[in-house]
């Protein structure tokens, strides 16, 4: 042990390597409501790649996991180190290395936050367009974890951003990946190989990331329907409007009236319409043209009460920044209230109707509450489990998981496998498809030490 | 040989086994301009997933090459089978299974060409939006090779439009990967691994692809200057103007000059700004509404007075549509005039002076003549290399690609490495990555009988 820690310190310095009661509680969790915190060995903090392969060579020979992490922000487990292993923090590696105002990409280190990203681009008028709902992840998380959040509708997810990569194999040899440019066919695409790998196949020292410009003009519109099936029969109907929507969410009523109490926000729904609504449709347009948003905005007012939306609210302003600001933290609620576990599978969104019909049973067989919202523009349902009994848990999720792959749909649509979704991943995923996963782990990680017991065993 | 025969003619009927005489010449070649064609062992011509698995098992326990084939439209190389292979054509696998309006996504099997999907979608008002340039490619050969084309600043490249495959492994193993969304964190993403593999990894033999409305209206737009420097400069300002091109070309004057004259195309722009003019912007913008992309093209057009543009003409459609589709014919236009070579390597946007000053040097050091035109708003430089000594020529491309990688390029932007770029590819990639490329090759196809001769060893 203090042998290892020399070693590190060796090559971070030992104010960089942190062990026993040094170690901050912080270091020991993510967000996940179901992982068991963890101290590790050591924490250790490079200020470079080169401190980073150094790390990993040390690591490599002596077999020690190694976990990476970001802010710590994750839902998956995939950032708590077991004990005897090292975990390699990104904190003082968070340099926007270059804005690029020519080729619109930004290149930072990992322990960049989104904030600060979006915050150094807004002076040039530009955006990061991904936005997983927490600010203070980091973007290092975010390409290990394949980020999503609200506004993959209309930009996509991490993975349609990441141009190209540094990144630090198992043994220390340092690769880059893509570059300032969208297409290329020059071999193994090992850019969207790393994307949402977790950790397991490499540690990325650098990202270059594709950026948009910022539109100055937004509206939210909220439309309350009776059922579910009203908003997503909706959704294809608006995208097929060419009217390209930043955000179409769907919020059920326990979930609406639970994030709109948290904050103390009022819509100024009446209250017979609040009574019957089942589900609301929030939508967000943008516009670099006001009078193309007002347009806009008209024009879906129009189509929603042709779909039957029992009314439409274009909110203001601050109304709007609050429930999106509220929704994005939807989490935090269901983390208030007590929720045991969260799921978030991605159905087609045409199937969002039969899933919640297929949870709903699920919850009723297992005497669990569940709730949910979602991205149902694209699919990917957030529910809220409250089953304090692991064991009946555990039958709650494998049954909503095998429910909702029959439709054609994914375990995770965001948050990651991690440690805390893999016995579900490992049980239902193809045993071919799994084998694939291995071996392309032994291909970048002879010796397996990265990310260890997240994703693969 | 006739036991090959015999077994393969068990799986696909006989009269889709054809050998020696049978073997029409069309299949012996694609339309690389340096491939030697080669006339296969057999041409295998399944018509179900269960018929390529069951070929790709009889091939796997004989060891023999397999070679798959859409159209046969590639650029390099990657669908000619070497002699003692057989070629899976896909020609009897193109149905169109599913237009999904719910999801806006199409399942294809990789016989479709580029046409038939999107004739089928236009009566739906949808768009499949990648378009490399040959409407008879088909959607497997795009798959393999990570097509890309013009409207990638906007709508990006295949890749980005691949939400699912079904694919069958080398030991004749399916997998069904991905699906009808485009946000997935559920282990390694073996669907973007697949994308852009060149026919080495697995067979796909069905695709999900995203689909998007179509927008009724387009203008186009040219506008000659004097230098290239200005055309680039001039990208990122209309880019970060919000205004959203789907295409942004530019042509130099040799290839201008040789499009117009090839197909006739008169785009009266007066003789003396001909005369000045060294490369010209081509931007195309598309718009639901009518009324906005008017202002659109007004807005434009100032711009690009600011820019320097020597005039701007918003071009009648008759002479856009032939002036793109010459544009995207331009390889046929090299190849007529007797290109020895083309070279479609990506650089970073905003280097693609800096990347032809350093062609223009190789050129002159190699006695060669290089003309270009590209994708200037992604940085996909398309060259016609005139050198018919084959050692010079590989000189000259060496040199070329060395220059371009240096500025932080890519061999292939689009065109894939397949067998005629597969020396400069092994020679000039970082080894580190070309290892982990093979451990991917041995893990998905341990017999090496995938793609033989392309992209790797």
């Amino acid at each position: 042990m203090a042998e290892i820690v020399e070693l590190l310190a060796d090559v971070v310095g030992a104010g960089n390597v942190l062990t026993g009661d040094d170690v901050s509680p912080d270091y020991a969790h993510d967000e996940a409501l179901t992982a068991t915190p963890s101290v590790p060995l050591a924490v250790v903090r490079p200020g470079s790649t080169e401190e980073v392969a150094a790390v990993l060579k040390v690591a490599d020979e002596l077999h020690l996991p190694v976990t990476a992490r970001g802010s710590g922000t994750g839902l998956s487990g995939a950032a708590i180190s077991p004990p005897d292993g090292i975990l390699v923090s990104f904190e003082r590696m968070k340099a926007i290395l270059e804005i690029d105002l020519d080729n619109h990409v930004a290149v930072v280190q990992p322990g960049v936050t989104l904030e600060e990203l979006n915050t150094a681009l807004a002076v040039h008028g530009l955006i990061y367009p991904v936005f997983p709902g927490e600010s203070s992840a980091s973007l290092g998380g975010n390409v290990a974890t394949n980020a999503g959040g609200m506004r993959a509708i209309k930009y996509g997810v991490t993975r349609h951003h990441v141009l190209g990569l540094e990144a630090v194999l198992a043994n220390g040899d340092v690769i880059r990946t893509g570059g300032k440019f969208v297409k290329t066919s020059t071999g193994y695409d090992l850019t969207q190989l790393l994307v949402g790998s977790e950790g397991t196949l490499a540690l990325v020292t650098e990202a270059t990331l594709k950026l948009h410009p910022r539109l100055a003009h937004a509206a939210t519109v909220l439309a309350p329907f009776t059922t579910l099936d009203e908003v997503t029969a909706a959704v294809p109907r608006i995208v097929a409007s060419g009217i390209g929507p930043l955000i179409l969410e769907y919020v059920d009523m326990i979930t609406m009236a639970a994030i709109t109490a948290h904050v103390g926000l009022d819509l100024g729904i009446p209250e017979p319409v609040r009574d019957a609504a089942l589900a609301y449709l929030v939508i967000v347009l943008e516009s670099a043209h006001e009078a193309r948003l007002d347009d806009d905005v008209a024009s879906l007012g129009e189509l929603l009460g042709e779909l039957g939306a029992m009314d439409v609210y274009v909110l203001p302003p601050q109304a709007a920044t609050q429930l999106i600001s509220a929704r994005e933290k939807a989490f935090f609620v269901a983390k208030a209230h007590g929720a045991d576990d969260i799921v978030d599978l991605v159905v087609p969104r045409a199937a969002i109707p039969q899933y919640m019909l297929a949870v709903a049973a699920v919850a009723k067989e297992h005497g669990a509450l569940i709730t949910g919202c979602g991205h149902v523009g694209d699919g990917n349902v957030h529910l809220s489990v409250f089953q304090p009994d692991p064991e009946e848990r555990t039958e709650v999720l494998r049954a909503v998981f095998r429910a909702g792959m029959a439709l054609g749909g994914a375990i995770s649509g965001e948050h990651g496998i991690g440690t805390e979704k893999k016995k579900y991943f490992l049980e239902l995923e193809d045993p071919v498809k799994l084998e694939l996963m291995r071996a392309v782990k032994r291909a970048f990680d002879p010796n397996g030490i990265l990310g260890p017991g997240n994703l693969l065993d």
